[in-house]
């Protein structure tokens, strides 16, 4: 197989100061560049990870990527999977289980971080639920956060960008899908509701349906975008199911019953009175006994990628 | 599902020091008793983690068990999976992908730690290869050792006796068998051909199979074991296998090509010789492009557990 590493051959910092030619490379190969930090094969395809200066995060971000090994010979659609509160792209990538399903199917998955890191923001690491590990997928409009926190940005925008034109041989940038847990689970479903028709398909593990009407969310909500309540509902499922206008979309949810997070924090009933209230469609599949880890979201890894593989590969 | 834990309820160090009675109280309870740490639904079963005092290694262990859904309502078999160097239970648990194929064929999952821990000797922890994380399933001799080091009589007598008295009417304790990867592939192929009929089956990945002729070996039986290399020879499946007289066993074996460790430490080709002078089934199968990691253990685990399948579901 081929070295996928896009090296920034020109980059100096030194030299870049002094020349405004090479800053427009350097701001070409940054937007661009990826450097391959791991590469293990897994189920036929390879699992890898890079990094690459995030225009949008202003940092180093890194980010997970999985080729089948479909994607050795033809173009793969490409499914973005969005982590929970305190993940990096590791966890999903060591305990997701979405190697074996992916390559059945020849899809591409892409799991980004959760935030920014290291930006050096008083306070960023204090909390599990605010900050490092917990960018929540909006854009932070707060004058502390706005700089880097622009996670909805950068995840459908550069990040897209970044792996259409790094990987132009694996990869079909006209199908792509979300999904993601809990915190994730909640990024995929605005995703998939705020750009009608971007994403293919849109799944969920135990999302967070309802932000504005939880702890966790309306921490983040209230603590990136501020005191304006409207701007905390264009982030919310719940509201934008409501006003969502674009093709009909087969959410599918798993939700374990015995999540400790079901009842104050995830609210999937709010989702469900929303989603018939907007006439979406909805399949909720309450999974008995089942928590909130990656042993349950590895239970229905299979499941999931399955459903997105209907509209992926259609 | 009724709750595994076996409290010790009349423990009580305090009391025990005092009471004769007590002490065999303890000693039984030692013996019998498990302690649940962790219980997560996996797959329709349960994936739990086990702690106990163990009789054999002086000192707290953990293991892993994965009791499948069908275990609920019938007495399924027990399939043993020893880890490598500087693994935990935990390892397997999260990265292994065992649940899923060990749902659909109705097979307890087991899996020790890989040494005793915090037992206070000198130099215990100042190596990955020797020590702690490294107990290379021998009964050791040396006297610095010998007191805690015996993960061989522990993973094929203690721990066997604990999962089937512990959990009796969810084993068939007729029915066993054992896999593992790297130093704990030795140690699988050294249990299955030191006690011929024990195990129904036997696999590995990427095992260590001439440890008497390997540095990882060397180190860890001259340590454990001391300088008479006759003793050595004892847990080597190179050596065992020529001597093995029992009913044949199926070897299966797969190795990634590019393991960074195939040539100094694994030497599959000195196993491939030594079945062969002896006789004994064995599918070697080469995997070009992996590497030595739990990316290429899982790719392969479903194979496996199926192989295993046949013998312990015949």
């Amino acid at each position: 197989m081929l070295s996928l590493i896009v090296k920034p051959i020109f980059y100096s910092k030194k030299s870049i100061k002094y020349s405004s030619n090479f800053k427009v490379i350097r701001q070409f190969l940054n937007k661009m560049g990826v450097k391959e930090v791991a590469s293990n094969k897994s189920f036929g395809g390879y699992q890898k990870v890079y990094e690459h200066e995030s225009e949008e995060c202003k940092c180093m971000m890194r980010f997970g990527v999985y080729f089948p090994p479909q994607a050795e010979t033809k173009k793969c659609p490409v499914l973005y999977y969005l982590s929970g509160l305190t993940c990096t792209e590791q966890n999903v990538v060591t305990k997701g289980g979405t190697q074996g399903p992916a390559a059945k199917n020849g899809i591409i998955i892409v799991t980004p971080d959760t935030s920014p890191r290291g930006c050096k923001i008083d306070g960023e690491d204090d909390s599990y639920d605010f900050g490092s590990g917990a960018g929540f997928y909006v854009d932070a409009t707060e004058p502390k956060w706005k700089t880097n926190y622009r996670m909805y940005s950068y995840v459908t925008k550069e990040l897209v960008q970044v792996i259409n034109s790094n990987f132009t041989s694996k990869v079909d940038a006209d199908k792509m899908s979300v999904f993601g847990h809990s915190m994730g689970g909640h990024g995929a479903l605005v995703l998939a509701l705020k750009q009608p028709g971007k994403y293919k398909s849109v799944s969920a593990f135990a999302p967070i349906t309802n932000p504005t009407q939880c702890g966790w969310g309306q921490k983040a909500l209230g603590g990136y975008l501020g005191t304006n309540k409207s701007t905390h509902e264009e982030y919310d499922s719940c509201h934008l199911v409501r006003k969502y206008k674009g093709p009909k979309l087969e959410i599918l949810v798993d939700q374990g019953s015995s999540d400790q997070f079901l009842q104050e924090q995830l609210l999937p009933d709010h989702f469900v009175t929303a989603c018939a209230d907007a006439g979406m469609p909805l399949q909720l599949r309450i999974q008995e006994g089942y928590d909130h880890s990656y042993f349950f979201m590895s239970s229905f890894m299979e499941d999931h990628i399955n459903h997105h593989a209907k509209f992926l590969n259609a």
